[in-house]
């Protein structure tokens, strides 16, 4: 740290991604990417007339991505709002909404610590239950801003749509966020309930069930003061923050429903199949309807599986929070990376 | 705004953009773009093969087009931050230094004042001459962070490098921010003197100079220390800000020296034409370093003047800040573009 930095900042302590190697052939299930290409339509923007039109700003008003999600939620455009990737959307709400603290579960995504604190906002933590799953009591009535990711991340347990507007209606005075990262892969949304409820933020992103993380895009879906209160983040942050090229593939993404379609129902049976194989191992797996699960061997700690999976050419993620450390996290790849990964699995199980 | 909008935020007056006219056909001088198209090594990275690769995440170090920036500046990697265009380094900038407050001056870019306020900087604007030349006196010793626009947004006014050093070196104990969006066409850079202080941010862009606003690249340039500082902020906002298309053509442009002194060259041509035909017209002209010129009517005031502009199909920017809202803000375009400006400018003046 130099001696200009921020004394409030002092304490900030930053977001670590996953690995994203630069080098080395890796079968990849450490960061929740999608393994199959974006629709073909997603191109259907970038050729040699597109690229001169990048001389040009890209629209700040993001009308025509805002069409289109709007389309397929059928809400209005004016309760959309694309951001730079959903960690954008997650921060704005956190500086919009945070002012009387925030709450989420002890065991979720490692962001929303660190937004907390680069805006301000005083948070509190509550423990997941002892099987993981979210103990409804401590999100009724909060008083202050909830941030809840559903399915949750690192455990891909799924809050039911029911339990998820029982928190809406109960925190009429604040603002409820729920992240829906990974709703596409066998949740429901919220989003219905924004036409219903004024105080519930929807956030989602086209970086794991559009198979789009390389072109960062992410969206809010709210009541329109709600939109209009981020808006107001927006400009006065980053009005030009979605570029030309990613607005355009996304645009062709989110309107190839069949190929969506596809993949999802691909990832959802390879999902079963790898939670079968694991089990059949003897691991411990957490119900999840996202597109990794958090899976726990019965005698290697995660650590060490981690790296022993990595010696042998495949990425997991692990987490040294206390809670989950013995776990690790592995990303619904296609089945051929799931043969290979049960494979080394079995391996490392017979031999370590 | 909604009942559940920040109340530190309240106030908040976010940055309007120019016009950017989706439907309807203009001569676009109104927000500084080039009129020339990118480099056509930009397209390098963009094929089928490509857009596949969108399925993973962006490098968060982006490493390739940190080197390729670095190796165009003649610094190390380790000084240089991407981000997902220039506004995004300008507010860490100011979330990272801004803690005791900073000063600007009041005819400058807008955007500084709305982050001051978004993270609750204290600010001071200090008044420009009569001349709209930069008063030094109030940028030594300060005390507080520096920040200025070099050349000057809306003024296109340069400041020596003498005297930006002479800035730099008598605040050693706050940071000096340089934004150099326009610094590309005639000034020199500072970058030079980020190797020498170690309290000297250089922030640029791709928008401007290279053709590439619709691509959101920006970058900072700093001593070590002080960029390490702004990847904290980075990494605890969004680590994967700068999109993979958009670092790919980024690091094509950067790289194609040879097209990017032929659109600089001709940009310089055309704006001293543009200049010598509003001379003619009467017009009063701040000396320009930038790709822009701010001119005003011997006789039609400013709004008027783009609102008469707008009418005959081509947009200049009208600010209503009182100090300049006499004058018009007109983008250097291509040759042609500016005959049919000087065109509509002596049928404007014969009229009205």
């Amino acid at each position: 740290m130099s001696g200009f930095f921020s004394e409030r900042l002092n304490g900030l302590c930053p977001y670590v991604p996953g690995e994203q190697p630069k080098r080395g052939e890796y079968i990849k299930l450490n960061t929740n990417e999608n393994p199959y290409y974006p629709s073909r339509y997603a191109a259907d923007g970038i050729d040699g007339v597109f690229l001169r039109g990048l001389r040009l700003y890209s629209d700040p008003d993001c009308e025509e991505l805002r069409g289109a999600i709007a389309e397929y939620y059928g809400v209005p455009s004016r309760c959309v709002m694309p951001t730079n990737g959903s960690d954008e959307a997650l921060a704005f709400c956190f500086a919009a909404f945070g002012d009387r603290g925030a709450v989420f579960p002890d065991v979720t995504y490692g962001f929303y610590k660190v937004f907390a604190e680069l805006f301000g906002v005083p948070y509190t933590e509550l423990p997941l239950r002892a099987d993981f799953t979210v103990d409804m009591d401590g999100y009724l009535n909060v008083g202050r801003a909830v941030v809840l990711a559903n399915p949750n991340a690192q455990t891909g347990i799924y809050l039911s749509l029911d339990d998820i507007e029982r928190i809406v209606a109960s925190n009429a005075d604040n603002v409820v966020i729920i992240d829906e990262a990974y709703i596409d892969f066998g949740g429901q949304s919220a989003v219905g309930l924004t036409r219903k409820y004024n105080n519930l933020v929807v956030v989602q992103t086209f970086s794991k069930s559009r198979s789009l993380a390389g072109a960062r895009v992410g969206f809010a879906i709210a009541d329109e003061e709600l939109i209009a209160d981020l808006q107001r983040i927006r400009f006065s942050f980053n009005p030009y923050n979605v570029n030309r090229v990613s607005a355009a593939v996304a645009v062709g993404a989110i309107r190839d429903r069949r190929y969506f379609a596809e993949c999802i129902d691909k990832i959802k049976s390879t999902r079963a199949r790898l939670v079968g194989e694991l089990g059949r191992l003897g691991y411990a797996v957490l119900p999840s309807l996202a597109n990794f699960v958090l899976a726990k061997s019965p005698k290697i700690n995660g650590k060490k599986l981690y790296e022993t999976l990595k010696a042998s050419g495949i990425l997991v993620r692990h987490f040294s929070d206390a809670r989950i450390n013995g776990f690790v996290r592995i990303t619904v790849g296609t089945d051929e990376q799931t043969d290979a990964l049960i494979k080394a699995l079995e391996i490392a199980e017979n031999t370590l």
